[in-house]
């Protein structure tokens, strides 16, 4: 099937969350054009201290447990931390970032997200007071 | 260097396998269509509870490594689990899929992957009984 | 916004560099030719252990800390441990390499990497003694 593609970009804002794991699929749908038959979107956080990811959609105890897993992996306060200046919070939220990944591609296919019946897309929120995040959307199709 | 683009799509099952991590490149090349002299292959786990990476693909004392490791990493029966309906291996296996990852973006050149000497894709089974995966394999060049 | 897309494609070496976290954007820029309006770059390493990562690009106690975080997440000469053979930086590094990753996607805009302000590409050198380290670029655009 040869065809001819084309690649959109959008560049925006999510809505301030407090720590922990949100899903955002919805509002990031609101943001983005109509999606093309065949493609891929990536999605990518400009930010050092949050992350992006696919994850459970339907029960949110799955969201509350990923907040105490990951700080059991990277606690706060560690003796051996030397990046303390920003806070208990930051070095971790550096840390959380390149664990879970600030990129996430998803396959599109006939117009629409082509997720798992239980997958949603999750922000995550590593800092107290993280603020609006800012997401670059790449369609291609 | 200016051409016309292509983007395909695949949609196919793994064979169900049991928890652990299994060398899967053979099986997903075995599903798709012929590949582009210059491109890439995404690749798609269309649930919460597995992962696809990319690792060594000759030892298989790597892979039973890795059982190890991500179980030490996200233990069992962690007394702050409040998502355990669904078994014990359940709330790990969501978190390792975030950590791990549930899509691998692979450069393909020349027609083949371009994987190194020692890479081979990994199926990550984090479940104790997951059954058959759905995988969607985009493929643009 | 329909366009005629290109994809190209660069393979390259990046400079040795001792275990640690190391900020190579600038060295990864020199190897690519211009970039698109719209785009994406795709980056690849061909390696089983070491990785690519988006972190902090201005403090370098992130990079210092970024060591003992996941030296203590994947810790060398576990009892449990099989895969021994290589040394005992081996496998903590292939279990490193699928955490972090072993590929990362940037957006591209107006013909330059759409990072934030603090983001950085980090090669992740996990073994005491990794060599020069493989790179597979694909630019989409």
């Amino acid at each position: 099937m040869l065809i001819i593609n084309f690649m959109t970009q959008q560049e925006f804002e999510l809505a301030p969350r407090y720590r922990g794991y949100h899903l955002v699929t919805n509002e990031i749908l609101k943001h983005l054009p109509p999606l093309p038959q065949t493609g891929i979107l990536h999605l990518f956080i400009k930010h050092t201290s949050a992350a992006l990811s696919i994850n459970e959609n339907a029960d949110p105890s799955v969201r509350v447990d990923f907040e105490s897993v990951m700080n059991k992996i990277v606690p706060e306060n560690e003796s051996c931390y030397t990046h303390t200046l920003e806070g208990s919070d930051d070095m971790p939220a550096h840390a959380k970032s390149s664990l879970i990944g600030n990129s996430i591609t998803v396959p599109v296919t006939n117009g629409r997200l082509n997720l798992g019946t239980w997958q949603g897309i999750y922000l995550c929120e590593f800092r107290n007071h993280g603020g609006a995040r800012r997401i670059v959307a790449t369609i291609a199709g």
